[in-house]
Protein backbone atom coordinates (compact mmCIF):
# COMPACT_ATOMS: atom_id res chain seq x y z
CA UNK A 1 0.00 0.00 0.00
CA UNK A 2 1.54 3.32 -0.85
CA UNK A 3 1.99 5.90 1.95
CA UNK A 4 -0.98 8.60 1.75
CA UNK A 5 -0.39 11.72 0.07
CA UNK A 6 0.11 14.86 2.53
CA UNK A 7 -2.36 17.86 1.82
CA UNK A 8 -0.73 21.28 1.26
CA UNK A 9 -1.37 22.49 4.90
CA UNK A 10 0.67 19.33 6.70
CA UNK A 11 3.33 19.85 3.98
CA UNK A 12 3.34 23.68 4.58
CA UNK A 13 3.55 22.95 8.11
CA UNK A 14 6.15 20.03 8.06
CA UNK A 15 8.41 22.33 5.97
CA UNK A 16 9.43 24.20 9.20
CA UNK A 17 11.42 21.74 10.79
CA UNK A 18 13.27 21.12 7.45
CA UNK A 19 16.33 23.18 6.39
CA UNK A 20 15.10 25.84 4.06
CA UNK A 21 13.40 23.14 1.90
CA UNK A 22 10.85 24.08 -0.15
CA UNK A 23 7.64 22.85 -1.53
CA UNK A 24 7.54 23.09 -5.41
CA UNK A 25 5.03 21.08 -7.67
CA UNK A 26 4.50 17.31 -6.51
CA UNK A 27 7.75 17.12 -4.88
CA UNK A 28 10.27 19.04 -1.88
CA UNK A 29 13.20 20.37 -3.12
CA UNK A 30 16.45 21.27 -2.14
CA UNK A 31 19.34 22.80 -3.63
CA UNK A 32 22.71 21.24 -1.52
CA UNK A 33 26.21 23.37 -1.86
CA UNK A 34 29.43 22.22 -1.32
CA UNK A 35 32.90 22.98 -1.36
CA UNK A 36 33.80 20.78 -4.40
CA UNK A 37 32.88 17.64 -6.43
CA UNK A 38 34.56 15.42 -3.44
CA UNK A 39 32.30 16.85 -0.83
CA UNK A 40 29.33 16.88 -3.20
CA UNK A 41 29.72 13.27 -4.42
CA UNK A 42 30.79 12.21 -0.89
CA UNK A 43 27.46 13.37 0.63
CA UNK A 44 25.52 11.82 -1.88
CA UNK A 45 27.01 8.37 -1.43
CA UNK A 46 25.47 8.52 2.33
CA UNK A 47 22.34 9.43 1.37
CA UNK A 48 21.90 6.97 -1.35
CA UNK A 49 22.61 4.23 0.84
CA UNK A 50 20.24 5.74 3.48
CA UNK A 51 17.95 6.05 0.07
CA UNK A 52 18.21 2.55 -0.66
CA UNK A 53 17.98 1.66 2.99
CA UNK A 54 14.51 2.95 2.48
CA UNK A 55 13.54 1.44 -0.64
CA UNK A 56 12.65 5.39 -1.13
CA UNK A 57 14.89 7.33 -3.76
CA UNK A 58 15.41 10.54 -4.88
CA UNK A 59 15.54 12.62 -7.99
CA UNK A 60 19.04 14.95 -7.96
CA UNK A 61 21.23 16.25 -10.26
CA UNK A 62 24.77 16.99 -9.46
CA UNK A 63 27.38 20.15 -11.08
CA UNK A 64 30.27 19.70 -9.66
CA UNK A 65 29.72 20.47 -5.85
CA UNK A 66 25.88 21.05 -6.08
CA UNK A 67 23.37 18.58 -6.02
CA UNK A 68 19.87 19.97 -6.93
CA UNK A 69 16.97 17.51 -4.89
CA UNK A 70 13.86 16.30 -5.21
CA UNK A 71 11.33 14.03 -3.47
CA UNK A 72 8.40 12.67 -4.17
CA UNK A 73 6.45 9.49 -3.36
CA UNK A 74 5.81 8.16 -7.11
CA UNK A 75 2.90 5.82 -6.35
CA UNK A 76 1.01 8.23 -4.52
CA UNK A 77 1.46 11.50 -6.49
CA UNK A 78 2.75 13.66 -4.03
CA UNK A 79 4.44 14.28 -0.89
CA UNK A 80 3.76 11.38 1.92
CA UNK A 81 5.97 11.16 5.22
CA UNK A 82 8.62 9.07 3.30
CA UNK A 83 9.46 12.01 1.46
CA UNK A 84 10.05 13.96 4.95
CA UNK A 85 12.08 11.05 6.65
CA UNK A 86 14.76 11.06 3.79
CA UNK A 87 14.85 15.12 3.99
CA UNK A 88 15.56 14.47 7.08
CA UNK A 89 18.31 12.45 6.96
CA UNK A 90 19.68 14.61 3.90
CA UNK A 91 19.72 17.35 6.03
CA UNK A 92 21.49 15.49 9.06
CA UNK A 93 23.76 14.21 6.52
CA UNK A 94 24.77 17.84 5.14
CA UNK A 95 25.03 18.97 9.10
CA UNK A 96 27.45 15.64 10.10
CA UNK A 97 29.60 16.62 6.70
CA UNK A 98 29.97 20.13 7.62
CA UNK A 99 30.71 19.83 11.59
CA UNK A 100 33.23 16.96 10.77
CA UNK A 101 35.49 19.28 8.51
CA UNK A 102 38.75 19.59 9.93
CA UNK A 103 39.38 23.35 10.89
CA UNK A 104 41.43 25.94 9.28
CA UNK B 1 45.16 26.40 -20.82
CA UNK B 2 41.56 25.11 -21.73
CA UNK B 3 41.62 22.32 -23.80
CA UNK B 4 40.41 23.99 -27.55
CA UNK B 5 37.04 23.14 -28.34
CA UNK B 6 36.28 20.75 -31.09
CA UNK B 7 34.21 21.30 -34.37
CA UNK B 8 31.02 20.35 -35.23
CA UNK B 9 32.19 18.36 -38.06
CA UNK B 10 35.13 16.58 -35.42
CA UNK B 11 32.55 15.66 -32.75
CA UNK B 12 30.51 13.98 -35.31
CA UNK B 13 33.48 11.81 -36.69
CA UNK B 14 34.58 11.18 -33.17
CA UNK B 15 30.85 9.86 -31.64
CA UNK B 16 31.39 7.19 -33.95
CA UNK B 17 33.96 5.54 -31.38
CA UNK B 18 31.45 5.85 -28.60
CA UNK B 19 27.99 3.98 -27.87
CA UNK B 20 25.27 5.83 -28.87
CA UNK B 21 26.51 9.01 -27.46
CA UNK B 22 24.15 12.61 -29.00
CA UNK B 23 26.33 15.97 -29.70
CA UNK B 24 23.40 18.38 -27.97
CA UNK B 25 23.79 22.05 -27.30
CA UNK B 26 27.16 22.86 -25.94
CA UNK B 27 27.66 19.11 -24.34
CA UNK B 28 28.04 14.70 -25.46
CA UNK B 29 24.49 13.86 -23.81
CA UNK B 30 23.53 9.60 -22.80
CA UNK B 31 21.24 7.86 -21.00
CA UNK B 32 22.53 4.89 -19.32
CA UNK B 33 20.02 2.77 -18.09
CA UNK B 34 20.73 0.25 -15.30
CA UNK B 35 18.96 -2.81 -13.57
CA UNK B 36 18.08 -0.72 -10.26
CA UNK B 37 19.12 2.07 -8.03
CA UNK B 38 22.18 0.02 -6.59
CA UNK B 39 23.65 -0.62 -10.04
CA UNK B 40 23.36 2.58 -11.36
CA UNK B 41 24.76 4.58 -8.33
CA UNK B 42 27.69 2.18 -8.31
CA UNK B 43 28.21 3.06 -11.77
CA UNK B 44 27.93 6.56 -10.56
CA UNK B 45 30.38 5.63 -7.61
CA UNK B 46 33.18 4.80 -10.83
CA UNK B 47 32.71 7.23 -12.81
CA UNK B 48 33.02 10.18 -10.30
CA UNK B 49 36.20 8.20 -9.00
CA UNK B 50 37.64 8.54 -12.81
CA UNK B 51 36.21 12.29 -13.27
CA UNK B 52 38.14 13.29 -10.18
CA UNK B 53 41.07 11.85 -11.12
CA UNK B 54 40.95 13.72 -14.51
CA UNK B 55 39.93 16.48 -12.85
CA UNK B 56 36.67 16.71 -15.05
CA UNK B 57 32.69 16.44 -13.84
CA UNK B 58 30.01 15.52 -15.25
CA UNK B 59 26.47 17.53 -15.65
CA UNK B 60 24.98 14.21 -14.39
CA UNK B 61 21.07 13.55 -13.37
CA UNK B 62 19.70 9.86 -11.43
CA UNK B 63 16.19 8.88 -11.03
CA UNK B 64 16.15 5.52 -9.94
CA UNK B 65 17.99 3.09 -12.56
CA UNK B 66 18.85 5.77 -14.96
CA UNK B 67 21.38 8.49 -15.20
CA UNK B 68 21.28 11.86 -18.07
CA UNK B 69 24.65 12.50 -18.47
CA UNK B 70 25.81 15.95 -20.35
CA UNK B 71 29.23 16.50 -20.89
CA UNK B 72 30.83 19.86 -22.15
CA UNK B 73 34.34 22.00 -20.96
CA UNK B 74 32.44 25.15 -19.71
CA UNK B 75 36.17 27.01 -19.44
CA UNK B 76 36.52 26.39 -23.31
CA UNK B 77 32.51 26.70 -23.67
CA UNK B 78 32.11 23.35 -26.36
CA UNK B 79 33.04 20.14 -26.05
CA UNK B 80 36.54 18.89 -26.13
CA UNK B 81 38.72 15.89 -26.26
CA UNK B 82 38.38 15.92 -22.34
CA UNK B 83 34.79 15.32 -22.87
CA UNK B 84 35.62 12.20 -25.05
CA UNK B 85 38.21 10.63 -22.89
CA UNK B 86 35.37 11.09 -19.77
CA UNK B 87 32.71 9.55 -22.19
CA UNK B 88 35.04 6.48 -23.09
CA UNK B 89 36.00 5.89 -19.51
CA UNK B 90 31.81 5.88 -19.14
CA UNK B 91 31.18 3.87 -21.40
CA UNK B 92 33.92 1.09 -20.57
CA UNK B 93 32.69 1.36 -16.74
CA UNK B 94 28.65 0.31 -17.69
CA UNK B 95 30.20 -2.37 -20.12
CA UNK B 96 32.44 -4.13 -17.25
CA UNK B 97 29.33 -3.36 -15.06
CA UNK B 98 26.77 -5.20 -17.41
CA UNK B 99 29.89 -8.35 -18.04
CA UNK B 100 30.37 -8.69 -14.41
CA UNK B 101 26.70 -8.90 -13.19
CA UNK B 102 25.92 -12.92 -11.64
CA UNK B 103 24.23 -14.62 -14.79
CA UNK B 104 20.64 -15.37 -13.90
Amino acid sequence: MSAPKLSAEAIQSKLKELNNWRHEGDALTQRFQFSNFVEAFGWMTSAALVAESMDHHPDWKNVYNRVDVALSTHDSGGVTEKDFKLAHAMDALARSRVLSAPKG
